[in-house]
C-alpha cells in the first residue's frame, strides 16, 4: 500500500508527490511550519490527505512546544491552527481537521488536563483520523463500485486515489472496489492540466495495482465520449456545498458538461469531511489562485512568451444539476443534494 | 508581418514553430523530402499553412529534378505529390493543394509544356497560392470582424493565427479584423494540449501585435465561460465535411460544447479550401494519431510512469449542430451547412 503520509517519531513522512512517478523521494517535515510548507507546495495534495496531514501538523506542534501548561500553550495553539488553515483556501477538509482538533482542546483545557495529556490526545485524534480516513474510503469504493460498469472505460480527473488520501482513495478507490468485485475497468485518466495530477499520480499508483489505465491529454475527453469508450465519469471532491454543487479541480466541470451531452453519467466520490453544509451554494465557495509558473513551464522549462497573461484557478465548481449521484461513506446521495445532503448529515458513520 | 513560410532560391525556408516563442529559428528545406520531414515534425503546422507547403515542396521537386523532359518527369512528379501527401492525413488543404499542382501539371503536359516551362509554372503557382492565402484571410478578417463582440473576452483554442497561414491568420485574422475596426477585444488562448500551439504561438504572435492575450490551460474554458468572460468563440479547421461538421485540433470539440452549455457563439473561420465536400459528414474524415511522446514528455522531460497507456489524437471532429456559422472569404456561412455550403461553391471568389 502507498504511504501518502504518517506519523514517525521525527515528525511526519510524505511521498513527494510533486517527484512522481519518476522519482519515489519522501519528505520529512519535523515542524508543523514545515507541514504548512508541504502542503502549500502540494508535496501533499488531496483534500482528505490535506486535512489528516493538517491534524498532524497541530499535533507535530504541540509536541514541540516550549510551553509548560496548557494555558501557556493555548495562543500557539492558536497559531499553529492558523498557519495550518493560510496553506489553501478550498478543500474543506483542511478546515473540517483543524476545527475538530480545535473542538478536542477546548475540551481538554475545560477538564483541566495537563499539557502532556493534550500532546497525547491531540496525536491520538490525528491518528485516528487517519485510521477513518482509510475505512471511509473502503466504504466510499463499496458503495460506488455498484455504480461503475460491468466493463468498460472510466473515466478520472485529477488524482482522487491513495495519494489524494491516507490510502485506497474516493474516486479510484470506487474503481477499486468495482476491480475487487471482478468488473473490467479501463481507466481513462486525464492528465490535469497543470500540475499533471493524472499523468503522473492517478498512471503511477493505477498501473501499482495492476487496473489498465490510459492517460489522455484533459481535452481529449469529449472525443472518447463521442466514441462511446467511457461508460461513466468518477471524480473526487475539494468541497460540496449545502445544495451538491462541487468544487474539485480546474477541469471537472468541463468534464461534467461532456459527460451530460454524452448521457454519461457523473459521480462524485468523497469523504463526509469534504461536505461543507455551511457553505451554501458553489458561488461561495473560495477558489485558489496558483502560481503562473504552473503553466507556463513544461519539465522545468518556459513555454509561453515572456510577459504573457496566465489564467491559473487550481478548482472550479460544477453546479449540481451535472452530479449524478454523490458517492460517500454514509452511503450514495441523490438530488435533490440539499435534502439528501441534510439526512446524510443524520446518519452515524458506521 | 511574420513569415510561417517563405520561397528562396535555394529552398524553401520555415520559421520553426516547435521551438517558438522562447527560440526564433528557421530551417532551410533544400529538396521535397526536407518539406515532407518539416510538415510531418510539425516545424510548419496549421492547414493553410501545409497546403502552401506542399505546393512549394512540389515546385522544389520539379526545379530539382535530373529529368530532361516533361514526359520522364511525370513519374517523378507523381512520386513528390505522393510523398507530400503521406505526412499528414486530417488537414484536406494538403491534398486540395497538391491535387491543384496535379492539375496543372497534367494540363502543361497536354499542352506539350516543355520541363522548364513546367518548373516555372509549378513555382508560379505555389507562389500564387501564398498569396491567395493571405488574401482569403484577410477577407475572413474581414467578415468575420463584424461577427465579433466590441469589448470583450474571445476564446480561441490551438493556433489559426499567421503561423498557421501564410500570414494573418483564419481565427486569428478574424480577431485581427476586429481589432482593425476598434473592437476592445481580449483574447482567451487555450494552451492546447499536447503540443501548446495556444500557449507558446497564439500567444507570441498576438503579442506581438499588442493584442491583449491570456493563456489558460484547456481545462479552464468552461470555468470562465461561466464567469462570463468569454463572448464568443473562434476557431480554425482542419477538414469541414459537406454537412458541416467540422475537424479541428483536439479539444475543438469540447469548447463547442462547453460554448453551447453557456450560450456563447462557436465560430470557424476558414478558407475555402478547407472545406472538403466530397467528405459527407466529419465520420469520413480520417483522424491523425500522433507520438505518445507529445502527451509524456514536458519540455523535454518525461513525466508519465514507464509503460502506461497514451492517447494522443491530433483532431477531432465538431458536429456541425454545435457551430454557429462559418466564416469564409467568400463569406459567413450559417446551417444548414449542406445548403450554403453547396450555395458557397458556386461563388467565385472575389
Amino acid at each position: 500500500m502507498i504511504l501518502t503520509l504518517e506519523w514517525t517519531p521525527d515528525g511526519v513522512r510524505f511521498i513527494d508527490q510533486t517527484k512522481l512517478p519518476l522519482e519515489e523521494s519522501y519528505v520529512l517535515a519535523t515542524t508543523y511550519q514545515q507541514v504548512a510548507d508541504v502542503i502549500v507546495t502540494m508535496v501533499v495534495r488531496g483534500a482528505p490527505a490535506i486535512g489528516v496531514s493538517a491534524a498532524m501538523g497541530v499535533a507535530l506542534g504541540a509536541k514541540d512546544t516550549d510551553a509548560l501548561t496548557t494555558e501557556e500553550f493555548a495562543p500557539e495553539f492558536e497559531q499553529i491552527c492558523e498557519k495550518l488553515a493560510s496553506t489553501r483556501p478550498t478543500a474543506v477538509n483542511l478546515f473540517w481537521a483543524i476545527d475538530r482538533m480545535k473542538v478536542l482542546f477546548l475540551r481538554l483545557q475545560g477538564q483541566g488536563a495537563s499539557l502532556d495529556e493534550v500532546k497525547q490526545s491531540l496525536l491520538d485524534e490525528a491518528l485516528t483520523m487517519y485510521d477513518e480516513d482509510i475505512a471511509s474510503c473502503k466504504a466510499i469504493g463499496a458503495h460506488g463500485a455498484d455504480l461503475m460498469p460491468d466493463d468498460g472505460g472510466v473515466l478520472t480527473h485529477c488524482n482522487a486515489g491513495a495519494l489524494a488520501t491516507c490510502g485506497y482513495g474516493t474516486a479510484l478507490g470506487v474503481i477499486r472496489g468495482a476491480v475487487e468485485r471482478g468488473k473490467q475497468i479501463h481507466v481513462y485518466a486525464d492528465e490535469t492540466r497543470p500540475f499533471l495530477q493524472g499523468a503522473r499520480l492517478t498512471a503511477w499508483e493505477l498501473m501499482a495495482d495492476g487496473i489498465p489505465t490510459t492517460v489522455l491529454c484533459d481535452s481529449m475527453a469529449a472525443s472518447l465520449m463521442r466514441q462511446g469508450k467511457i461508460k461513466a465519469v468518477v471524480v473526487g471532491a475539494d468541497r460540496i456545498a449545502a445544495n451538491g454543487d462541487v468544487a474539485n479541480k480546474i477541469g471537472t466541470y468541463s468534464v461534467a458538461i461532456m459527460a451530460k451531452e454524452h448521457g454519461i453519467p457523473f459521480y462524485v466520490a468523497a469523504p463526509w469531511s469534504t461536505i461543507d453544509r455551511a457553505t451554501k451554494t458553489g458561488e461561495d465557495i473560495p477558489i485558489e489562485e496558483r502560481p503562473a509558473r504552473e503553466v507556463t513551464h513544461h519539465g522545468g522549462k518556459q513555454l509561453t512568451p515572456h510577459g504573457v497573461g496566465i489564467c491559473n484557478p487550481a478548482f472550479d465548481v460544477t453546479p449540481a444539476k451535472y452530479v449524478t449521484a454523490i458517492i460517500t461513506e454514509r452511503g450514495v446521495l441523490r438530488s435533490p443534494y440539499s435534502e439528501s445532503l441534510a439526512a446524510g448529515e443524520l446518519v452515524s458513520q458506521s
